[in-house]
């Protein structure tokens, strides 16, 4: 990284240079952000921030791609932001599948970059929020920020971006798991792609049932049927990502999204920090002698404030939280 | 929950009553864990405990089951912790999966428990790590904890078990993530699974090679070939594992292993806790006519010690986080 300072990034951002908004993201990344983020601040709230999440294999990449294209056929200027999904194996494959973004390399309006999600904390970094924050101050029309559905991530895009898209795999049995796992509270925009697939069809209709068996406040998810790699269907799902664009705006919905993607900010800054200094006083520092609970205490001890009476609902699962089934045995009954 | 106290719990436990052990996990899961664990820690250590990890689709749930009937023949009494990797959309495929331990269901000797992973903490919670010392006080000779790798969990599972075994699918490219994403770090035991998979002797070839390429100081992880749903090569993952252990208690490791161990559990519960207070502290409470960084530093006032000049290296990655490669297209160069 170089020694250029502050202003003179700040000035590299005033002239649009991209490499400004690069080395911006690297400082966020390695942890130097607040400054920067400090006197950028004033200058967000333009992006239009687009989320998009779905099981490996949906053709991410290839939704990405075409909808920057579309953007770009629009006369907007794109970030994009990959989230890598933290898997030692899957990696390669995920790289391999980013490359279909590659026709974008040479469009100096188009500015990608792959972020790791790996982390103690899991889901999303505080840096990733960074990265859309920049990439809005530095004026780019739309922010694709684009994650496989793993961990936490799918709920913490949703709580980023002001549009969440979920591409949903024909055949995949991935209907199903839409209203139990939540998704049917994220998902702005279902996007079923792969259009093409014979199962798509029953897809649509399955996701369309599971509408109707709900109520909805306010905003109603859209589907959208796609064939990224054709580009067949891109038009229509831009136009339910506008009409959710316009529903925020008319709704004044648009300041709760705000207010969410500060506090989901916020929180990941903060889960940062408290890891890293808990990380420093657990080097060397355990009372090995006692039982891990009241060193828990022990150690929590040093973070002042921090009300040792609250250990009782410790780890308590919050409803997001709540233990997904289990297996049951003869041997494994449950109360 | 039953209403049933905490004296009448342990003597379910004494007298070696699963569901004994069934409801103390269930403590632990809702945060009700402290004192007991607290009363059963003297009684732990004596079990043998086993990580396994690997890609979606290796056979994890087949090869657990295949480790479990090899320690029933020897005798042994086996728990299983399955932790859910917290994928809405693969989780009806994984839950499938696991169907094949249930023909150890009727084996009053085989405990077995599912757990999600799934929270904003990622990776594996404080109530893993309960359930793993539950199972230890209960009597139980082997604990196997067994994960998908993604997100953190791959890094903590090594943490928390005293042998990790890592299984590799021929054909998929996994060999050449191993050296690059930490995997040979954790590794005890490299397993390829599907031995009759007309790529396992080029897997194996690719581990052997990557591990000539390195030197090793103490254990030199061990390879086996095996077939899980035949059975072929389990007896020799065994004899793995067993070299292991001996190689463990003979170096003096197992004390650093212990050690290990609870500092990754306290970890846990230490961040469980953290997290829940600041959620309680962001909920409503967030400065947002500050900028974010700003008023992450006025939320964490309230942490008491914590230390604001801290925040410069706040989401610093540590070489184990450290962001994965950047897409480099031509507006997007890195300084």
């Amino acid at each position: 990284m170089a020694n250029l300072g502050l202003d003179a990034l700040l000035r590299e951002f005033d002239d649009r240079r991209p490499r400004g908004l690069a080395r911006a993201i690297s400082w966020a990344e390695s942890g130097r952000g607040a400054e920067l983020i400090a006197r950028l601040y004033p200058r967000i709230g333009r992006a239009m921030t687009i989320g998009l999440t779905g099981p490996p294999g949906v053709g991410k990449s290839t939704l990405s791609s075409a909808l920057v294209k579309k953007a770009r056929s629009l006369g907007k200027t794109v970030g994009v932001i990959s989230v890598d999904p933290s898997s030692p194996f899957s990696h390669g494959a995920l790289l391999g599948d980013r490359i279909r973004l590659t026709e974008h390399f040479v469009d100096p309006d188009v500015f990608i970059r792959s972020m790791a999600s790996r982390g103690h904390l899991g889901g999303l970094s505080g840096a990733t929020a960074d990265a859309v924050m920049l990439m809005d101050a530095f004026g780019l029309d739309v922010v694709l920020i684009e994650t496989v559905g793993v961990g936490q991530s799918e709920i913490e895009i949703a709580e980023l971006a002001r549009t969440t898209l979920v591409a949903l795999q024909p055949g995949s049995g991935d209907s199903i798991q839409v209203l139990k796992a939540g998704i049917m509270e994220i998902a702005d925009v279902f996007v079923v792609n792969k259009a093409d697939h014979p199962m798509a069809n029953q897809l649509r209709r399955e996701i369309r049932s599971m509408m109707e068996m709900l109520s909805f406040t306010g905003w109603v998810p859209e589907l959208a049927m796609t064939q990224a790699v054709t580009g067949d269907g891109i038009d229509d799902l831009w136009k339910a990502i506008e009409s959710h664009v316009v529903y925020l705006h008319e709704s004044g919905e648009i300041e709760r999204k705000r207010r969410e993607a500060f506090a989901h900010h916020v929180r990941q800054l903060a889960l940062g920090r408290l890891q890293m200094q808990l990380d420093r006083r657990l080097a060397g520092n355990v009372r090995i002698d006692l039982d891990p609970y009241a060193a828990t205490d022990e150690l929590l001890a040093h973070f002042g404030s921090f009300d040792a009476s609250e250990h009782l609902e410790a780890h308590a699962p919050t409803p997001a939280l709540r233990p997904r089934a289990v297996v049951r045995g003869l041997t494994g009954h449950d109360a």
